[in-house]
Parts: structure tokens; C-alpha cells; sequence
């Protein structure tokens, strides 16, 4: 006889299988990018047929939409501890220090992205993939989600730099932006790293994420307070 | 009886269908956005079998990496018209002049870019579709394409500006990458469209498209300066 199929009644067990669904979506995106995972490789992973894991996710872009708040909550956590700590330049004169901060800043924003690939991977296919098929619903949660995340650090920002709140909260869009571009390019499809390995002088301008990232970022927060009209 | 499938043997006949093709493809991305075209509908578009397809162009990738490749030409020249066209500033000390240089420099880069939306959403699709489905011939040869003309522009930039080479080949490297972030952002999913219908509050913090593009790059073009070794 087979085994019959147990369905998740109690709110408990069904909180169980719905983060049971939401760490092999994540385990299997570790392992081999956001784009490369299917609803069926999800469904397979956790032992369920993919019409039952609908009843908990609609699309396999909500599920990553879910991690994808999840990611970027974890990072603001990461980046508010790196602000919160003293950066080293406390003593210096004031100009120096609005630069050292501003410098503090940008590797505290750059740094919590380069140790996050899969906030990164999540952030190269967020508009082009992941917004599209999804319920309005989700998509709601998800930009409130976010658009809370970069309001408070743009403020963390402010406070930390001689930026604006305004400037600040650029400065952090910016951020996962560029590191959502950057991403794919510094981590070549298996075509480019066949390519590079021939060709060393194309090799040669791919770029390296977080050096790129922090440069991009550090002339945006120097350049930006240029822009304020007077 | 069917009629008999005619192929083309001749080179102008073979030339004159890998154009149909890439035509057709161009015309569906124009239509309804790269990610939504299928070879079978540019196959059905220029009446041919996916099979047929595959004698010209290796795959769907390969046929949107081509266009790509176009596109950047045809910016490219737009963006060097435009340089060579002189600033309305010409006359101005040399502090506002190397200013307004800078600001026609952006404009030339953004609005050439905002003009045309079909290279913006490839570039949104670039990293991370296009470049995975392609044979390394297909990659090198678009890479060496894009590269040169990078490095032109950068050129143009730099002796436009005060920017040197480095910082000239940065801010136009930056600007298609930022455009390709920006696209699908500032055009909205069918999802995202509905949303900020209902939710005037989230519709708000949708970016424009030039006026963010913009904005990014002359805070670049202003901060790059800044972060010269002495």
C-alpha cells in the first residue's frame, strides 16, 4: 500500500512545511543561482508534489521574493551593527572625519553585500524576473518590506555622514543595485569563465565585485553633495 | 501537395534570411520585451522551423547577443554625435566650462540611452540570460565589440572632460550598466503596474528613468576626480 499522503492541518505543522519549502528554496539557490532552480527542483527537495507546494506558495518568484525580504532584512541588520560600531577616525579633525565616515559608510554598505552572494544573486534578477510573476499581494509585502529597509539606513546614513537623508537613501539604493549588476558580471556564466580562460586581455576587464562596488559608491557620496542646489 | 521547403543556398540568400531573423526578433523584443520571446515565435515569425532557425543562429541568446552587439554600435555613433557637437558653453571660464562639459557629457551618455529602450532591456537581461546560453565564439565576439566601443567613448569622454581615460571608460561603463538596472525598474511587470495603481504611496518611490540616470551619473562624473591617489 502507499503511503498516504499527510497533509499539514495544524497552523504549526503548516508554518513547519512552509519554512521547510523556504530553506530548500534557499539551499538549492546556494548551490546553483536564483535562475537555475525550478518550482519542481523545490518541490522534489522537499518531498512534496509542486501542486502542494502552490498551496502555500503561488509562484516559485514568490518564494524567492520571500527570501528576498528575508536577505535584505538580515543585511540592514549586518550594516546598522557595522554603523553603530565607532569607525576608527573619532579623534580627526572634522573635514577628515566626513570623509573617514563617509569612507566607513561605503565599506560598511559594500562589505555586508559582498558577504551576502545570495541577496546579490536575488538582487541581479529582482525587476527583469523575480516582480513578474507574482500575485500584487506579494509584490505589496515585498516593497514595503524594502522600501522600510532603505528609508531607515538612508537615515543611518545621514546621521553617519555629512550626506542628506535624502543623499543617504541614494546612496543605499544605489548599493543594491549596482551590486545586483555587478553580480552576474564578476561571477561569469560558465561560457565567460571558458572565454576568460582563453582570452586573458578580454579576462582582464571583467571586474572584481566589492573593489568595483566601493568605488562606484565612494564617488557617488563625494559627488552627490556637488548636485544640492544652493 | 505541401509545398516543398525552399532552402537558401545561395550566400546572399543565406544572408538575406539571417537578416529576416534577426529582424523579426528585434520587432517581438520591441513588442513584448526580451525575456518574453521564444526562438519557436521567431521561428513562426519569419515562417521557418526552430530547427531551421538553429542553421543560422545557435540560439535564442546567440540571435539577441547579435542584436545587442548592433544596438551598442548605433549608440555608440549617437553618443559621439552628440559630443562632437559643441556645448552650449564654449565661451565660459574654464571652472563652468569643465562643468558644463561634464553635464553635456552626461546628457549625451543618458538621453542617448533613454532613447532606446530596446538596448536598455537587453542590457537588463545581458549578465544574466544572455551571456549563459551562447557558444564562447558567440560570447567572444560580442564582448570585443562592447569592449571597443567602451574604450572609444571613454576616450571621447575623457577629452571632452576633465576626467582622465580611467574615470571617462568608468562613468560609461557605469551608465549602460545603471540604464540596464534601471529599465526594467522604471517599466514596471503588469504585477508592479497594478500595485502602484492601488498604492499611490509605493508608486512614488518608482524611479525615472533619465532624470535618476542622470542624476547618478553626474554625481559620478563629479566624485570620480575625487579619488585620485596624489
Amino acid at each position: 500500500m502507499k503511503r498516504a499522503f499527510v497533509r499539514a492541518r495544524r497552523p504549526e505543522h503548516k508554518q513547519q512545511r512552509r519554512e521547510e519549502i523556504l530553506a530548500a528554496a534557499r539551499d538549492l539557490a546556494m548551490a546553483s543561482g536564483v535562475r537555475n532552480v525550478s518550482l519542481g527542483a523545490v518541490a522534489e527537495a522537499v518531498g512534496l508534489a509542486k501542486s502542494n507546494i502552490m498551496r502555500y506558495f503561488g509562484t516559485r518568484e514568490e518564494i524567492y521574493l520571500i527570501l528576498a525580504a528575508d536577505e535584505w532584512h538580515q543585511w540592514a541588520a549586518a550594516v546598522t551593527a557595522r554603523l553603530e560600531a565607532p569607525s576608527d577616525d573619532a579623534a580627526a579633525p572634522v573635514t577628515t572625519r566626513l570623509e573617514a565616515s563617509s569612507d566607513h559608510v561605503v565599506a560598511a554598505l559594500a562589505e555586508t553585500l559582498a558577504d551576502r552572494p545570495l541577496l546579490c544573486d536575488i538582487l541581479s534578477q529582482t525587476a527583469t524576473t523575480l516582480e513578474h510573476n507574482v500575485s500584487v499581494e506579494a509584490a505589496r509585502t515585498f516593497k514595503r518590506a524594502i522600501l522600510a529597509v532603505i528609508a531607515d539606513l538612508g537615515s543611518q546614513v545621514a546621521r553617519t555622514t555629512g550626506l542628506t537623508v535624502g543623499e543617504g537613501t541614494e546612496l543605499v539604493s544605489v548599493a543594491t543595485a549596482f551590486a545586483g549588476v555587478l553580480y552576474p558580471i564578476a561571477n561569469p556564466s560558465p561560457t565567460l569563465a571558458e572565454l576568460y580562460a582563453q582570452d586573458p586581455v578580454i579576462a582582464a576587464t571583467c571586474p572584481d565585485f566589492l573593489p568595483t562596488l566601493s568605488r562606484a559608491l565612494k564617488a557617488l557620496a563625494a559627488g552627490l553633495p556637488t548636485l544640492r542646489e544652493d
